[in-house]
Order: structure tokens, then C-alpha cells, then sequence
């Protein structure tokens, strides 16, 4: 008998492994930050002994959830400008609240919150695009979450941060360099868009990304009106350009993709490119309808996010997940697509590859890091249950998240953090609000 | 000073009322069922003594919900099927299901679970369609919970319900006479469909409707197969046909109204008709989007519906809020529309003015009965607030519900009912969980 740290038992393992069978009564075997085994609790139990064992009864244990897209810090800015066009919500409430506030410190306290609202949610990594990321990266190994953290760039220059675009260059280089050993911390470089960051930055980012084999993370085709300038300024659309600059590879994964031809599609399918799908965004600030059925069908790897607190206005994956599943069957006319075992898979194995970590989270496999979510069943809204996929996909909600581990460490026990002091998190919080409303 | 039975205070008090300015430090005074006042705490306090204060710190209040749209007994058949075109899912799984199951002690046991997850979630009032009413209805006096009950009416019979059409009818006036003089039981008659129930029926269900002065509660223009078959029997679109038969008017709410003709819209509103827009089941069974900007310019009401849970796959109004709030922006393209205030109105005073209880719920104002719900706002996911109209619609949860009124006592007390038993109800369910899955 092997001893391990933890065997976590449940009701319904869903390891989103191979044939996505569900094990009823379950369990994970977890050693140090990794997972040792999965299976039946039977067999686990008669392979491992722990002193700590978690019991599974009424509840379902799966991998944590991956927000392939967001802006962790703008938590603060959320709900301070809705329903507006999107030119006047950018131009005269985000970026003058950005270009007033943004700082390091505001970053470091901002993704506090953010990481803990995703916590409690059951998202365990999420990717980021902003500034400051070094303070979001002392912030996330202190609580023991994991970031890709993108290090934005841009054309011009954005007081505080950099004076000259070098800078930008220069302060991803650094990242990478503080974080290279990081459990928690994967940086990457996050040009901003077609439309704040020309071919040359464009260029120069991908080609940082290839030096430190590490993902770019940009957005890509939101809107038509992206689409139209892209035209006017390169006389192509925006895949299409990305692909006479080179950047579509195994390395990028790009925001939104709403806009794309049947051509687009087969050129991030050819260069394997991921797309974090952002439906609650694309939804909230009229974008449109991302072509995810398509997408799939043609094999691009599709993953969700939440994009920021500002144009969704959370942080929870699983809304994403029931929102995709849903409205995609409306847009297509087919109630069969975008199924529930899809939607989950989008959300765990498949966003857990586009950010280059599909070797170690994203699904519950020996070997892999114990990146772990148990939520509680036994609630009115889940009541009765025929199938676990349905559920997780259209009924579960943050409030039944219990248990989350990261790297085989519980960072929310109960639905409380362990590593984090949610008053003191929140009062941060407040003090910037009542500095922000002025 | 005059002495109530209740003082409730709030930091946020959304009335739903005038100009729906927010009052801040609010109290609603509540005497017997009624709501006697509201306004700010000073002021209310000014006024009125009470032994029992409510306090309201970090917490908003606002009227209860309405789903202007259910099946509630279908609560039993959650997540029994997904992802399938309709056909299929109705024909091969739901109705077989209803045919095998439904019996009075199914619905009374199906609806205590309904009911315990719409009041823990804020809803206050539910408009249905089902058999078996009689047995709903009991069930909401013992909790006091309130329904529009709509007595179905198929143009076939249903075993154990009605052998004959008449039987239908007849049942529906023993509805009506068996709660007309009750608190929280509103009865109506509810012919099906347009491909279920023909004109002779509808007539005579509109007639019972005059006679008694009770509400027809319908589907409606749910699918474009619905529309096709329609213009082949009648030679009418649904709405057309409606108008033809003498079936718009104030008496009539008609769910979904997805597939409508510009001068559909314009009879809805002349005839002053009611709309249960039920978003979430219809992008989950792919029917398409329902006008809402343009039925809303047009003035006609629209309140928002949940449809059964078998369709959406919860019976949240919370979730409903935010999905409309966000989808027609996107199928408009104009972030603009279907705003938090307009959307807020939707789920509360323009829901009960379609149900015919616009008089008695939906909004807080002196004389109104005292339905009442308080939110916590103290959360991660709720934080910072700059707008509480949009964090009602963006970011607000089942689980922030902390205390629900209806007629003017509670229901819900810190998240738990105080007139069912919640292990009992989950129990019950789980039973028949077992028989159903067979």
C-alpha cells in the first residue's frame, strides 16, 4: 500500500479524460502537487492509504476550470459603465478609469479579488492580458492559483509602465525571467489588438514568444468594425493578416474570433491556433456571435472566457459554460451542438491546451498537477439528477463549489479561502471604489 | 406613530416604481400582508414603530420576482434530456415521461420542489400551465407562495386528467372555484398551442376567460415549425390567427412570441396583449430569438419567463434577467437595448401587470401586497458596486437571496424556507428520481 497525501472521493468523477465516462463513487489519489492516481474509490482505496481523505457523498468532483481569456484587474471596474456603446464605454469610462488608476498597486489588490471570486467559482488558472503583471504574479503564488499572465503591448507609450515600446518588450523579458521556475506564474506576451499594435509589434512579441517558447495571447476579429479597419489598413481581415505576419502558430491564442470567413476558420485550424471564446462579453457589448460550432467542426481548439469584470460583469466560468452551451443551438437552429460534454470540455481539457498547459492541467490524469474542484449536489436547483454533464453544464452554479485545489493544496475549503482573508479583500476592494466613484 | 408588523431597511431600496431612483438607507413598513410605506429609513422610522426591524446593511431589497412562464411539476424531469432537437426531446423523452408519471400526488410533489427553488432564489410569483392544478395550488397555500395557475386544455384526451375535452373545462372551473377567494392562488385557463389545441377551444377557453375574469395563458410563435404548420391550417401567421379568432386582448400572456411579423407586433400591442419571454429555453431548444427591443418600443409588455426546468434546465428569474439583458444586444447589435432598469422591470412590474396582479404585486408601493426580497451584497462577485441596477441584472445570484416575503410573511430566512422542509422536499425528489430513471 502506497501512502499519498489526499484520496478525494466523489459521487461523479469526471476526469474529462478519453471516452468521458463518469465514475460513480470516485477518487483522486494525490501526492505533493500531483495526482497519483484516479479511478473508483474501490480500487483507489485498495491501491493507497492517506490520513487525509475527503468524502465525495452527493457531490462531483472535476478539474479545475480554466478562463482562457480576462483582464483580471479591471474586477475594479466592474459595473461602472453598462449598456453603453462599446467606443463610448471604452473611450469615456474604461480607458480614462484605466489611465487614472492603473498602477501596480492597484493591479496587485485588484487580481486579489479577481482570484478570489474565480477561486470560489472553481476556476483554477486563468489567462490575462494587462500591465503590471509582476504584481499579479507575487499576488497569485502567495494564494497558489495559476495565471498565464500576459504582459500587454502596445503602440503607444502608457504612463507609469512605459515610456517607449521598448518598454513593453523589456517588461515581458523581465517577467519571464522572475517567473521562469513559477508553479503558478506561466508569462506570455499579450499584444493588444489589430487595431493598438501594428505589424512590426505584432511581429516582434511573436518573435519573443518563439525565443522563450512561451503563448501570445491577443484579441482577435471582436468586431466588425475591427474587422473594416483591418481591411482599410492591411486589405485583409484580420486572420488573414496574421497569417502574412506569421503569427498563427501552436502559440497563440486569440480572444473572441467573432468575425471570421470559412478561410479564417481553415487557417487557425492548419496552424493549430486556440480561440478563447468569450460569449457573455460578445454578448454584453453587441460583438456578436462567435462561430464556435463551425470552429470545432473544422478542429480548432476552443476554449472559454470570461474576458473582464467589466463587459460580462463576473468572473465564473460556469456561466460561460451554460451560456455557450445555450445560445449557440439558437444561432445555428441546432439544439445539438455545443453539448454539455463539449462546453465542459471547453472548459477544462481544451482551454488548459490553447495556453500551452495541456501537459499538466485541464483534465484528472496520473501525473498531472492536482488542479482539482468538489461541488456539493445536493440543492434544490440540482434536483433530481439524470446526467452529471447537464448539470454541471446547466445548472451548477458558483454558490455549490465547496472544495478547490490547486497544485494539491486546498485553496477554498467549505466555499472559504484558506490562503486569502476575504474581508480584508473585500475592504481593499471598497477603499478603491469609493477612490474610483471620486 | 403607528405600529407595523414589520420594518425593513436596506442600504439599496429599488421600488420598481416612478423614476426607479434608488433610495438609499430605505425601509418598506409592512402591516398584516400589506406593504404601508416606503421610503428612506429616516423617514419611515419617523413614522412607524415595529418590533421587528429587519436590518439591511451591505443588502438591497426589491419586489419579488415573477416567472411569467412555467411548467413547474416538470421541475422532476431536469436534465432527463439535452441537446436534442426538439422534436425528439418532446416526443421521445418528455411527453412519454408526462404520459408514464404525471398523477395528482406527482404535481403537488413536484411543485413543493419548484416552489422551494424559485423562493430561495427571489421568485414570488410563478405563472404555469399543467395539469392538475388543484394539487399545485394546495401546495402553494401551505407554503404561501403565489401562482397564476393555468388549467391545461389539449384538443385530445389525457388519462387520469380528462377523458374527454369537456373534461378539460370543467376542470378548469373547479380551479377557479375551488381559489377564488384565495391569497396566493390565481387561477386561469391555458389552451396549449396553435398544433395542440383548435379554434373551437380556444374560443371557448377565451369565453371561460371573460366569465370569470381570469387570464388565458398560451404558447405562442415558439418555432418556425409552429408558424408553418399554422399558416397551413389557418392561412394565418399565430399572432393573425389569434386576431381572427377574437384571442388578443388585456386577458392574454402568451409565452415565447420568438417568430413574429412586424404587424404581429403591432396587434400584440394594439390589443394590449402580454408577452412571457423565456429566453433561456429558447436558445436551449434552438427556437430562435423573440423581437424584445422591437416588441418593447412597440409598447407591448413583456415580462420574463423560465419556462420548465426541463427546458432551460433551472427555474431561476435571476439567470433570465441577465440572459436577456445580454442576448438582444447581441442580436440587435446595439448595446443599448434591453438595459438593466428595462430588464429589472421585466422580471418584476411589468410580469405582474401581464399575469393580471399588477395591482397587487411586482412593485413597493403603499396598499401593494408586501412580497418582498433582500439580497446580500457583501460578496467577491459583487464587489465594488457603483451601480446596484446593474449588478441586479449583471452580477446577482439564487444564492445572494438571503430573506423573501410574500403577503407579508417570510418564507425564506438566511437562505432556508421557513414553511417546507428542505431535506423532506430533496428526499421526496430523490424518489422519484429513482422511479422515473426506472
Amino acid at each position: 500500500m502506497q501512502n499519498v497525501d489526499y484520496i478525494i472521493r466523489a459521487d461523479y468523477l469526471l476526469t474529462m479524460e478519453g471516452d468521458l465516462a463518469v465514475i460513480r463513487d470516485g477518487a483522486v489519489a494525490v501526492t505533493g502537487s500531483d495526482i497519483t492516481d484516479a479511478g473508483t474509490f474501490a480500487g483507489v482505496s485498495a491501491k493507497y492509504t492517506s490520513k487525509k481523505i475527503i468524502e465525495g457523498k452527493d457531490r462531483a468532483v472535476f478539474p479545475g476550470l480554466i478562463n482562457t481569456h480576462t483582464h483580471a484587474a479591471m474586477v475594479y471596474f466592474r459595473g461602472l459603465a453598462d449598456d453603453l456603446p462599446l467606443m463610448e464605454w471604452l473611450q469615456d469610462h474604461i480607458w480614462p478609469a484605466e489611465g487614472k488608476w492603473m498602477t501596480e498597486e492597484f493591479v496587485g489588490d485588484a487580481v486579489g479579488l479577481a482570484c478570489l471570486e474565480m477561486l470560489k467559482a472553481g476556476v483554477t488558472t486563468y489567462a490575462d492580458m494587462y500591465f503590471f503583471q509582476n504584481a499579479a504574479g507575487k499576488k497569485l503564488e502567495k494564494i497558489g492559483m495559476r495565471g498565464v499572465l500576459g504582459a500587454g503591448v502596445i503602440d503607444f507609450p502608457f504612463t507609469g509602465y512605459a515610456r517607449a515600446v521598448d518598454d513593453y518588450f523589456a517588461n515581458a523579458e523581465n517577467l519571464i525571467n522572475n517567473f521562469k521556475d513559477s508553479d503558478f506564474v506561466f508569462p506570455c506576451i499579450a499584444p493588444h489588438a489589430t487595431y493598438t499594435c501594428g505589424p512590426d509589434n505584432y511581429k516582434r512579441a511573436n518573435a519573443l514568444s518563439e525565443k522563450y517558447n512561451v503563448p501570445v495571447h491577443t484579441h482577435l476579429a471582436e468586431t466588425q468594425f475591427e474587422v473594416a479597419e483591418c481591411q482599410k489598413r492591411f486589405g485583409k481581415t484580420p486572420v488573414e493578416y496574421f497569417e502574412s505576419i506569421g503569427m498563427l502558430s501552436e502559440r497563440l491564442f486569440a480572444a473572441h474570433c467573432v468575425w471570421l470567413t470559412d478561410n479564417e476558420i481553415e487557417l487557425l485550424a492548419k496552424r493549430k491556433a486556440g480561440v478563447a471564446h468569450c460569449i457573455e462579453s460578445n454578448l454584453k457589448l453587441a460583438s456578436g456571435f462567435a462561430p464556435v460550432p463551425k470552429l470545432l467542426s473544422a478542429g480548432v481548439r476552443v476554449g472559454l472566457g470570461t474576458d473582464g469584470a467589466a463587459s460580462n460583469n463576473d468572473l465564473s466560468i460556469l456561466g460561460e459554460i451554460s451560456t455557450a452551451a445555450k445560445v449557440h443551438k439558437a444561432v445555428s437552429g441546432d439544439p445539438t451542438v455545443v453539448d454539455s460534454r463539449t462546453a465542459l470540455l471547453m472548459a477544462t481539457k481544451i482551454g488548459a491546451e490553447i495556453l500551452g498547459l495541456g501537459d499538466k492541467v485541464g483534465s484528472i490524469r496520473p501525473g498531472k498537477k492536482a488542479d482539482l474542484v468538489m461541488a456539493g449536489l445536493s440543492k434544490p436547483h440540482l434536483t433530481p439528477i439524470y446526467d452529471i454533464y447537464s448539470h454541471l453544464t446547466y445548472c451548477l452554479r458558483p454558490s455549490d463549489i465547496e472544495t478547490v485545489m490547486v497544485n494539491g493544496k486546498i485553496v477554498i475549503e467549505r466555499g472559504r479561502p484558506t490562503t486569502m482573508d476575504e474581508e480584508e479583500v473585500l475592504a481593499k476592494a471598497r477603499e478603491w471604489q469609493e477612490k474610483i466613484k471620486g
